[in-house]
């Protein structure tokens, strides 16, 4: 079966999805992009993933050529066309084609979206959520705006590339002796009952599942440090999870080739998975 | 007229030149590029921009999609076709489009090759060479690996805007008190005599132009300090200069606002740019 994706209003076979060569992100990466996860035919967290979209846009200067009730309308439509039940839908924003290419850009030049889908049945329920995932830590090589939702995902690309190829499933980022975030996703530890990752800046991305779990750990009654962690503490922890969009939260159960307790998912990670996803699915549209 | 753009071994009218939304140079960034200038319907410095493509190419473990006979004859057919006399020549491979995305990337896919030309009569003796140009200092946000030529270029881009819009041509971009090279350019500057510009490492681009001016300055018996510089440094320097493949040795007049000497191209950028432009239209193919 062949998806619909969406290309500036037109709804068409994925192998007709073009853009021209021309188009900044093709030959800039300028332009952002986001990440909804689909339960139950219904988007996951989706004004936050809208309002990050704004800002992502917002801190680019390119100017957001949907409301909200238009991208709401326009991803529901996804989801129907392709059939999902669980999975993603994809959402990129770029600067447009202006005709030629030029490091300075102009005004007025319409911009390209594109929209696809991912079906992921089972999305919810991952043999990896079960057993957990094994992580590394490599050398953070992305620019100095990770808050900025862009396109520019070499060094990520290549992180998990070299993670995969020493044998783990993802890998850590560390920035002058201190863990940033994994590559697509939020790191957080445990120690003694209390749970850490990493505070806002322009260091790391602004997680929309990050901030939901910040919020119903907080209902829980769990306590959240937001601080920088080292490499160190991290292999020295109860347990590790990550957040992301599409991961939900997903437990890590070994770091650098070392064992967290008893290798397997701990308690904190699979309560805060399973409170997340109610909450998901109870608030998803 | 419209321009003859090469994809993947077509050659298309440029308003049909398109890339699928799926390729991963559109959606993550993972590509590389070149720009060739041409003087005269001739490729200028071309062995070492093909050299340069091939250590970027390695770099991200992207196959060489072509042998330099064969990318040689691509370029001279993009310059016949497109009638080019003085102008550039465009080119990206990206890692292709294996169909769906994924951070991780899939062995075995096609690179995506795009060549474009644009047209540039007067090239060799532009205004902005006789006048030079103003640069200011922003901070340097690009990624960690800027040896590889990567289309990742939203950080100079943004840079290029913010110093037009602070009525400057170009910016100079620092990092831990020291510049680091130019938005598209490496930076250079003039202080009794002895020229300097930063050395090689990942922190700059490998420039081709750059190498050419460091051999032609020594055959003239200048002297070339390879070392990074700061701020005060370049505002306090006799004259400046920037070289890239499409600017050639084109001098900077103004940094920060302040004037250099008496506001006009220094002796030392003017009789390089002139044995530049001297030494690449004869060794142009």
């Amino acid at each position: 079966m062949t998806r619909i994706v969406h290309v500036n209003g037109d709804e068409l076979a994925e192998d007709q999805a073009k853009v021209s060569v021309f188009d900044r992100g093709f030959l800039m990466a300028d332009g952002v992009y986001e990440v909804t996860s689909v339960l139950g035919g219904k988007l996951v967290d989706f004004p936050g993933h809208l309002a990050r979209l704004g800002r992502s846009l917002g801190a680019l200067k390119i100017a957001n050529p949907h409301t909200d009730e238009e991208w709401l309308a326009i991803h529901r439509r996804m989801v129907e066309s392709n059939g999902i039940d669980e999975g993603l839908v994809y959402l990129q924003v770029t600067r447009g084609n202006p005709g030629d290419r030029d490091f300075a850009w102009v005004e007025g030049v319409a911009p390209t979206v594109v929209l696809f889908t991912q079906s992921k049945p089972g999305l919810a329920d991952s043999p990896q959520a079960r057993d957990g995932i094994r992580v590394i830590m490599l050398p953070d090589l992305r620019w100095r705006r990770r808050d900025i939702k862009t396109v520019q995902l070499l060094a990520p690309s290549l992180a998990k590339m070299e993670a995969k190829a020493q044998g783990a499933d993802d890998a850590w980022l560390i920035e002058e002796g201190v863990i940033t975030e994994g590559t697509s996703n939020n790191a957080w530890i445990v120690k003694d009952g209390r749970i850490v990752t990493r505070g806002l800046s322009t260091d790391i991305l602004h997680g929309i599942t990050r901030a939901a779990v910040m919020r119903l750990a907080a209902e829980a009654q769990m306590t959240v440090e937001e601080r920088g962690f080292t490499p160190e503490e991290a292999r020295a922890a109860d347990e590790a999870f990550v957040t992301s969009a599409s991961a939900f939260v997903m437990p890590v159960v070994e770091i650098d080739g070392a064992r967290l307790g008893d290798g397997r998912p701990g308690p904190v990670a699979r309560r805060l998975r399973e409170i997340y996803l109610e909450d998901a699915r109870a608030s998803a549209l």
